[in-house]
């Protein structure tokens, strides 16, 4: 029998497990320790598990239950903020297996295995002529279980809210490894406490999600897109906080001059080099409305200083500025190592957010590139810098939590949409507060009293 | 010092309130101890507070601690499940003094004390060209912080969603009497667990909502009207089944033979009495999009055997239309007592459901009147009784359950939007499960480990 150090015996776990869904090879185990934000400390875990069902997750949970050996949750591993770095003598749930989906279109829902990834979902949900309408940039190889689990944003929020809002129902495994089932098909149901809600965003620290029930609705027109270029970043935020007075764009995005070189850089797109900011905006409202819309966008941004605005009704070449904007991670990546941002703050209040962002880069000499969900106020500083330089590290590391206490300081959130994972876990009290955080404690000492689920996600 | 039966010292209490918080007049409590569900079972408080200030809240807790005695948080007492029904021995907490707003343009966000009347956030709104969407029937006279504790819906939900999907932040007093802020001014924040969802429609049982920012959109342009009247109520699910399927109506509203009646006595609005179901649509698409929303509606409502098709763009004539809706439950009340349902199915059992419920009517012999928020697949059943006569009452009780025992026979909810209260009680331990109810005891002793907030209500 195969004892790990901490004496937790693995074949009774791998017994209890469908064939081959027990991975204990350190090669293949390595690929499992990290999600996107390389947190320089995740561990190594004893095992991963690649379960195929509910009752895979179920048997892991026990096993862990009874070896009070710690449990991490996992999707497609694109997480942003160590959310799912494994943990040392834990074991990984991977739920990339889990991957069914069914699609109701008359009550317009889809019921999803949490491995699909989110551009799976859009896929299947459109062959109904129906739109799931959550948009991580990530949403190609991210996984429905991990934006639920994250409660994951995207570009499309500003007029269609957030994963939550979605959610309305799932399975979920509990720490002592029942499956619940929470909520339903059902657009209005408040039958008991909103658990659903509550498991939505937990980052794995409250229970394993294997199954979710997503509203979706019809599918809107195909989208108008403006693209306008300001000479500087606050002219920008300012005529974004007009727009979303009284329009209701489908997009709303800010990049930075760092950010639109970087991404010139890596697209040749023929992007203005030289502006302070680049807006891209999209209206999928219906018929004409459209159409008034973008106009009515153009209008406000060119009353803002807009040097240069482009609008287009061709859905390719709108998506192509979309995609632009969503390149900037893996443009900016090119520059160097990331430290990735997600602080948000109320609206008006985003030039100022940027200004300051400005002068820590300036203060600790490192890049740091903003690419913004401009419409929510959310925003992505990405610190650029190299590994190979511990002076820079360190800067960078700096950098990166003064960025947090800015945000903080202007009433804002150290995430919006990524989640607190790992790596802002430390910024979290001074979020919440001494009585905030005790009563999360308390939420989570009830649900996992063991503190077997993801622990160092979320709380200490 | 007043002393009352279980011991605990009233004048204490006064002391640490505003001066003329405490009531203890036996007349003035009486108004405060039933809501509109007129919970026969309803105790008789020691006293109420008329809160005027989160500190009278905390106070009020504390001293509910201190002495073990149930708390009973209500609003303006228009709820329909019995959620605020006082209890023997305990107090009363009446939020309705406290009645502050504050609307910021900008951030479009309102923050709200829970005293206040929907309708009178919605106009608060409405002066900054803003718009707050949930509207339940009662929102003339129903408080927004009831409607934050219930998870209220209303008529717009099928494309505006709930409650829910609009509180951003709230200030909560907790169980032993810790005011804390949760969430706030952003669209996204996932920093921590989701605990503003969670005290979203938790009925006082978590805590004391003493603030709410909400979030407000930019008011849509006034909605167009459709009136179809269609032979079998039968036709009209099917229509609103076929409609909801590629388009977003702002409305979808469906009243049975049986309420079309009850509201034609009472309006004289010239409405089809012959009628087996009357649906009211709506749309607030912008620009021509409405006109052509309102055809489409129109088209699928003819196709499915609509006998009389009215459309209107004016926004009063609409408006006749949706009131004659709103007045049903007022309506039926002039025909005897009612035991009100808000059972809720998946959208395609929607027939199904009404045809079990004219099912139940005629076994037990009593009258049961339809409407139906038919876009949601969320019904009220309104059981019509003659409270002197008691064998009509007990069958009436008897209908009342059978309708909820069909719901979930469904796959449906026991209530959609109006909560569990203490009428629907005994019902939620066969909607959730045992371990669900497990789960839901474990949070609520994890936050209320004496079980002094509003005991009874949603749990035994």
């Amino acid at each position: 029998m195969a004892v790990d150090p901490s004496g937790a015996p693995l074949d009774g776990l791998a017994a209890t497990l469908r064939e081959g869904a027990l991975v204990t090879d350190r090669d293949l185990v390595a690929g499992y320790r990290h999600d996107w934000a390389r947190d320089p400390d995740a561990g190594w875990p004893l095992a991963v598990v690649r379960a195929t069902c509910t009752a895979d997750v179920q048997a892991a949970v026990r096993w862990a239950a009874e070896h009070r050996v710690p449990l991490v949750p996992r999707g497609a591993g694109s997480g942003l903020s160590g959310g799912s770095s494994a943990v040392d003598g834990g074991i990984v749930v991977s739920l990339e297996r889990m991957r069914d989906i069914r699609v109701d279109p008359v009550s317009k829902v889809a019921v999803v295995q949490p491995g699909l990834f989110n551009i799976e979902v859009k896929r299947a949900a459109a062959e109904h002529g129906l739109f799931y309408p959550p948009d991580p940039s990530s949403y190609e190889i991210c996984s429905i279980g991990g934006n639920a689990a994250t409660n994951a944003g995207g570009l499309c929020c500003v007029k269609y809210g957030v994963t939550s809002d979605y959610v309305l129902g799932m399975e979920v495994v509990l720490a002592d490894g029942t499956a619940v089932r929470l909520g339903g098909p059902r657009i209005k149901d408040v039958a008991g406490l909103s658990l659903t809600k509550l498991f939505v965003g937990s980052e794995g620290t409250l229970g394993v999600i294997t199954e979710l029930t997503l509203r979706l609705v019809p599918m809107p027109p195909p989208a108008s897109t403006l693209v306008a270029a300001f000479p500087t970043f606050d002219a920008s935020a300012a005529a974004v906080v007009a727009m979303t007075r009284t329009l209701r764009p489908s997009m709303l995005e800010l990049m930075d001059r760092t950010s639109i070189n970087a991404v010139e850089d890596f697209t040749s797109m023929g992007l203005d080099r030289a502006a302070g900011a680049l807006l891209v905006a999209q209206s999928d409202a219906p018929g004409h409305a459209a159409g008034e819309e973008i106009a009515a966008l153009a209008k406000i941004a060119e009353e803002h200083g807009a040097t240069e605005v482009f609008a287009t009704d061709d859905p390719a070449e709108g998506e192509a500025f979309a995609a632009a904007r969503r390149a900037a991670f893996p443009a900016l990546e090119r520059l160097g190592n990331l430290l990735l941002e997600d602080v948000g703050v109320p609206l008006p209040l985003l030039p100022e957010l940027v200004r300051g962002i400005e002068a820590i880069a300036a203060e600790r000499e490192v890049t740091i590139a903003v690419v913004a969900h401009a419409g929510d106020g959310n925003t992505h500083p990405l610190v650029v810098y190299d590994a190979g330089d511990e002076a820079a590290v360190a800067r960078a590391q700096l950098a990166f939590g003064e960025v947090m206490d800015l945000a903080l300081s202007l009433g804002g959130t150290i995430t919006g949409e990524h989640g607190v994972g790992r790596l802002k876990r430390a910024w979290l009290p001074s979020y919440l507060g001494e009585d905030v955080l005790a009563l999360t404690r308390r939420v989570k000492d009830a649900l996992d009293p063991l503190g077997i689920l993801n622990p160092g996600a979320i709380l200490e």
